[in-house]
């Protein structure tokens, strides 16, 4: 029997095992989202064990040797597929995270955020999409790998981690103490969009992230704004007042030196990103706003995934209750973070950010600053092999033509696999833009989930096939 | 006996029963505070309902003719002197509130807002100045009057009501509905400040209010802020920019007309104002602020007592929670109310507000406007008979100069008193400028306690004998 033809045999015998098994996947995917492993509720909570006790004990099943890293927060599960002496293959890492955001706010969801249904095409579930489902199809891949007693042409490790949702304090520590045996070509990554099914997706950029939290502390205590308002500052004023002039009314950020670093988009990108398939009028509907509003001179596309950002994420200051209270608070409370793009470093703008603040913030008020997790943004060359090998793997899959993108969010991650491992990632995103990660009546779309597991098994093949040409 | 030797002999006696009972007094006054009778939380709760039994129950014990008024609301509960037949006493009402503020945030109260304790020479708990304390003083003054059968030369009523906090909705009916009941020479209300001890103080003057709550609605649910950011509104931001341009860097109202009907200081107002005791230091020192903020051109004491403002009471949106969560929030809520002078009116400068709001407010967020309470400023003669007479009281209870001041904050039913029942109000406030109204770590001065009851008894002698020598 010629190797192609065994390929053939196996790429056969892979895709009908995947297939005859996908409700059981389904129902499998329904069990890892009923844990409640959310990482901001700090370390090691009940959720994130019983979570990782029963991701241990699946990839065993599957056929892998799993290993718990503990570390300073929560654990990260190690699952490698089964070693052979002398190996010669290539070797690949595959990164998802198990950790989720925060529910709230739980009044908006259709369906508990942990309690998965199934309604129309998709899975909702909180970590649905991101990122339980989309780790979980390059799982079940390599299930149909191992459990058909097919070729894999390669080695994998699939890292998965509990703290992407809080910056990921422990990983970059974890790799360092096990780069040799985390010594590989590639790393692949599926935790980003998917345009749609007709524009298969391959992000070659990745947005930064800074954030910090500013409090400002005005009285000792809540005031009679009766009896002192009128003499003192309020703090919610000042804090409104410090926040607006952060940003002007073109949606350009003000802090001195902000866009020094900022690499601007070649013609080619602008051309890459005019493929994305986008519609003003559904985008608007999609997210329920009356009008679109981004930085002059870019288009929303642009805006949203290759343009630095300033967001304020939550503001708390006073009485928030039900009626009145007529109090000048004691403090006014944001948390702010800051998307940013290739070549912006997360400390210099935070230090920026931080100077221009002190330098702003008025005398009547004290100003506390606590800074947050950061992430470098990341840029991959479209044109390297790896790149075109991904491409075809997904033209292949989708049967369309795939779409370069840049990625608004931020894996800080993928920074510390190029620093620390000096491993390319490919960002190869299964959820839809719909799909509200990070929000109420999160989603994941189950003909994704059943592409994305033969994009796994497809993906191997070429990338290996690509490694052996190489000559390595 | 001479009249002139029965009215020192009473006022003996009376002073003997009010010193005897004090500390009597005081437990009383510990088991009125720990009804949590907070009219925020809406109508008829359980503290309300406890407190107004008690409160009933209570001002029968002392003699009093007691009806409980039902309301949309909270009841008010109405206590009379006993009446004889052709009476020819001038009537007086005595108005207090039995409802107390929220006593959020729970976390920076020393000893529970609900169990009262001494202090030093204090009481503490929510609702101890505010308002519970101060009239009970009055009914106290009344007991001794009705327990030593001394004669009170003036018909008393008192009108407590349970919902002063939330703007009194229900009380002009009640006066409307009982006009004629309620026809009187005068209103006394203990609900201001008392600069201190030395300074014994009648307000002339309140700040009228006005309130709104706007909500400024963005993308349907909140949104990743990496997958979404830059290209439509955050909100928040939106937020911050519409109320951080309502108050300029000199601490002026920036809404066009929003200082058109304010009535000037008068050089003699301005004078009587520097008399109030006021240091700086102090008063950044009792506050907790670094510097002191305010509107140019006028002293602090003008600012809070003369002068309209515009104050943030409270600020929500987005993620409040530990940690950080990457959103867009889907809106953001701001609590404002403003402090009026004469003769701004509510309603126009509520009107003026919405208007200026509606104008400057972005197409990129829906803009939620929900008006609350308003209260309209009062002003009384300084040269009024009554007023010298309650001066007068004041100067021999207290042993010391009175002082003339305006009152920053609002009660806004002293001018329902005026517009309902031709009758003007006169403010003897009882509480210090430390008492921690509407904050953690409410207290009544017991000290202060004491002069009230001496006060109460003295100026009825007084306030009726003016009206005999008036022939009416």
């Amino acid at each position: 029997m010629s190797n192609r033809h065994k390929q053939n045999q196996d790429t056969q015998r892979l895709k009908r095992y995947l297939k005859e098994n996908q409700s059981r996947f389904v129902k499998e995917l329904c069990e890892y989202i009923r844990f409640p492993s959310v990482s901001a509720e700090g370390r090691n909570s009940r959720g994130v064990a019983a979570c990782t006790k029963w991701l241990v004990a699946h990839c065993r099943n599957i056929g892998l040797d799993v290993q718990l890293h503990s570390t300073q927060g929560n654990p990260i599960v190690v699952a490698r597929t089964p070693r052979k002496k002398d190996n010669q293959k290539p070797h690949y890492l595959v990164y998802g995270h198990y950790d989720v955001q925060p529910p709230a706010p739980l009044e908006l969801w259709k369906s508990p955020p942990f309690e998965p249904r199934i309604r129309g095409t998709s899975l909702f579930g909180r970590g649905a999409s991101d990122n339980k489902g989309q780790h979980f199809a390059h799982l079940k891949a390599v299930e149909a790998y191992l459990k058909t007693n097919s070729d894999l042409p390669c080695e994998l490790t699939f890292i998965i981690e509990g703290e992407e949702e809080v910056g990921s304090p422990s990983l970059s520590g974890f790799l360092q103490r096990n780069a040799k045996l985390l010594k590989c070509d590639a790393v692949i990554i599926s935790d980003t969009t998917l345009c749609d099914l007709r524009h298969p997706t391959l992000s070659y950029g990745l947005r930064g992230i800074s954030g910090l939290e500013i409090t400002l502390h005005g009285p000792s205590r809540d005031l009679h704004s009766g009896m002192f308002g009128g003499s003192i500052e309020n703090p919610a004023m000042a804090l409104c007042q410090l926040l607006s002039r952060l940003r002007d009314q073109h949606g350009r950020i003000t802090i001195p030196g902000f866009y020094d670093d900022v690499l601007e988009l070649s013609p080619f990108e602008r051309m890459q990103f005019e493929n994305q398939p986008f519609n003003l009028e559904d985008y608007k509907k999609e997210l329920g706003v009356p009008e679109l509003f981004g930085e002059k001179g870019f288009t929303p596309v642009e805006q949203r995934s290759a343009r630095p950002t300033l967001e304020i994420n939550g503001l708390t200051s006073g009485y928030q209750g039900a009626g009145g209270k007529t109090i000048i608070p004691s403090w006014a409370k944001a948390k702010l973070t800051m998307r940013l793009v290739p070549n912006q470093l997360p400390e210099k703008v935070q230090a920026m950010v931080v100077e221009h603040l002190k330098s702003v913030c008025p005398k009547t008020v004290r100003m506390e600053i606590k800074l947050e997790h950061g992430g470098e943004p990341y840029l991959l060359s479209p044109e390297s092999d790896k790149v075109q090998l991904a491409l075809e793997s997904l033209r292949s899959t989708f049967g369309h033509e795939p779409v370069l993108a840049r990625e608004g969010g931020s894996i800080p991650i993928v920074n510390d696999f190029k620093h620390i491992l000096h491993a390319d990632s490919l960002l190869l995103g299964l959820a839809l833009p719909d799909d509200n990660a990070h929000s109420p009546n999160e989603k994941f779309n189950l003909e994704v989930f059943a592409k994305g597991m033969l994009l796994s098994a497809d993906l191997w093949q070429r990338l290996a096939g690509s490694f052996v040409n190489a000559n390595r």
